[in-house]
């Protein structure tokens, strides 16, 4: 078994710089054996400023990556609502606070009025599995539906349905895996259900009671696939009929990035009964939260109780409401619109045989390596790390790894796009 | 089933003040029904500093309880570094950056030299729940130790074995629980190991192979037990005899607070397989992690990945840094150590037939509360609203909710204690 994750640093593949080789020395000391590295050479950051990051020597990398600095990194505005904060009070949901409760209710005007709940946590794996306890408590039931290369988090229970994690990290019983709704393989709105009702039937005929269906709303670690739009509504439909409920994980599409709509399962219609949030949430700072409909939540919090210690204070909260409001006054979701249609045209344009479809929804793109039209995770490696000599950052996704993922800040634009395009031609051009 | 929380609000027990009553309606609506506030009547906060929070009128109470703000709230020391390394970068683990690596090198040159590695997280329960599934994979084990009112975290597999969350939240099937190391009632170094004897040979019973044995090491929820120091040891090597690993959760008594050592278990002269780290490690900031043996981690490691998108960023690991620069440059655990000896004397010099045992390692104090003897949680409830109307901030713990919890922020000093003692005395001759 091995940890298939792409892009990773292979430690002695290749003669580092003596700098980088002592860092490296020290991770493995200090870190141990589970950390990763991303590319043949690892990068060594800095600095950080809108979508540029920046190595010792000053050299400037293209972050066309990054979905965490959201709104770019080391955003003034949200670095000052932070600092302000901090300098008054860190206090948890224990007490009272205005902050946490006006950041919620401007969170949850961004939703459809049924998702009027909002439970704050620290990471988006922590939302996730809050998701979970409060669907086995809800349903009554165990089962949970995925795609086939799912990563929804890291916490014990979460890992059991995030099978991109490996082989090594084992799926739960009570897990079904369906494929990803790719549209050469079949309309998705009746392939995807189809998968989806299949796994309901094969739970059952386990003895196993559906409780959710989760899925990332851009399906970012199966390689990207966001059309077409509403394909979502006959697997929402299925899993509903079985007693089982929808959960849209919203921590890598959400907070505009997929164009259309703040949240991903917008674009398809559908109203889920809870949604993670995570990454971008804070731009940096660890917030995290799973948005839900009251009757999710109605039976557990009368007999039990939710608290996490960060979850929810001052500081993230008022984090938080700067983000929101660098996402809204800076139209972030009408860049990621634009700016990601045009990314997507600049892509398909470049008319190279070696490049395949180009999947994309605002600035979450997904572009195919390929060879004789077959998945080629090979020279995917090698486009991102001759992009990262070039100084652009991106990194490789999906199942068979041959998927360059490109998601830059929201706050990427035309000129970016450009620098982006000129780097892939030369590095294409030397291969 | 109720929620066995002490101290907890009851909405419309007591007519609040209309900004009040205002927030914890906006609360139930946009938080939900599991969210639980402190308090007959709960505490507005709007600022903090040192030992002392603010409520919107300027009134100050002293905090004597939240572990968290460990520095003290607001410490300008931590606020600048958290401030200029956010103003720099926010960089994660798959690129190269200094800070996590001097961070983690400070942090365990804090530890035996076997434990030699440190996995970062965000919270306490993230750190528990990666130590939980680390044991599994290097021991092949799924049995859980922990005594009967634990609290080690809420993602679903530790709240699995976090007994104090109340019957309304199921313990494991693999999960076995002792009684906490009351010394009224035998020798701990004796009772306590033949209690977790006898758990491991139920697990064996039932074919479950032990995975570990976890404890707060100060015994926080189940009424704080702290001595005789050392009653550990015939524990801990009961659980490895069995092919388990020991884990101690330093969420709430590590850096400094228990005074005689850095950690918990220090004082108990045992060297655990992991150590989880939370709470005060960032002083508000959301920062936690996992110190650990490479043994556990190795086989883990070489097959699988650990990432945690905000776990160890150049942020959290600049303010924890701060927060270590304080608790050694200031003597905190020194003062833990004084302070908190001085702080149990006052408090047996009370002399009041309502005041029972006092238990206590460095500023973690538990403070028995009882009539004719007896466990009264009533009482304790009174006392701790009382001080809240006093302006001093505590609650309750324990599997009967009777024993006070007094944990102050480690920057308290023999003053405050005098504020305290005389403020409790007012309370105790009120009632």
């Amino acid at each position: 078994m091995r940890d298939p994750m792409p892009n990773a640093f292979v430690a002695g593949a290749v003669t580092l710089p003596e700098t980088e080789a002592q860092l490296v020395a020290r991770r493995q000391r200090v870190l141990g054996p589970a950390y990763r590295l991303f590319y043949e050479t690892p990068v060594h950051l800095v600095r950080g400023e809108g979508v540029w990051l920046y190595d010792p020597e000053g050299n400037a990398y293209l972050d066309t990556y990054n979905n965490v600095a959201s709104c770019g990194h080391c955003h003034p505005h949200i670095l000052a609502a932070t600092a302000a904060q901090a300098g008054k009070l860190a206090s948890h949901t224990r007490y009272l606070h205005d902050t946490v409760l006006t950041y919620a209710e401007r969170l949850l005007s961004h939703f459809p009025p049924e998702l009027c709940h909002v439970m704050f946590t620290c990471t988006g794996s922590e939302a996730n599995d809050l998701a979970i306890r409060l669907a086995r408590a809800a349903t009554g039931g165990m089962g949970v539906i995925v795609t086939e290369n799912a990563y929804h988090g890291v916490t014990a229970s979460v890992a059991e349905f995030s099978p991109s994690l490996g082989p090594a990290v084992p799926l739960g019983g009570h897990v079904r895996t369906v494929p990803a709704p790719d549209a050469r393989a079949g309309d998705p709105a009746v392939t995807f259900t189809a998968h989806v009702q299949a796994a309901i039937d094969d739970l059952l005929r386990h003895g196993i009671k559906p409780a959710v269906l989760i899925v990332d709303t851009i399906f970012s670690s199966d390689g990207v696939f966001a059309e077409p739009a509403g394909f979502l509504q006959g697997a929402v439909a299925a899993i509903r009929k079985a007693g089982g409920l929808f959960i849209a994980d919203e921590v890598q599409p959400g907070f505009g990035r997929s164009g259309e709509a703040m949240w991903g399962f917008q674009r398809h219609g559908v109203v889920p009964d809870m949604v993670s949030l995570g990454k971008p949430m804070g731009n940096g700072y660890p917030v995290a939260g799973l948005v839900l409909q009251p009757k999710v939540v109605e039976e557990f919090g009368a007999k039990a109780r939710y608290f996490n210690t960060f979850g929810g204070n001052a500081v993230a909260a008022a984090t938080a409401m700067a983000v929101l409001d660098v996402v809204i006054g800076e139209g972030l979701q009408a860049n990621a619109l634009k700016v990601g249609a045009e990314f997507a045209a600049a892509l398909r344009g470049i008319g190279d045989a070696r490049l395949g479809e180009v999947r994309q929804a605002g600035l979450f793109l997904g572009l195919e390596v390929v060879t004789d039209g077959q998945p080629d995770a090979a020279m995917a490696a090698r486009i991102v790390n001759g992009l990262r000599e070039e100084r652009v950052l991106i990194s490789a996704t999906g199942p068979k790894g041959h998927v360059l993922k490109i998601r830059p800040p929201l706050v990427f634009s035309g000129e970016h796009v450009g620098i982006f395009t000129e780097r892939l031609l030369r590095v294409l051009e030397r291969m």
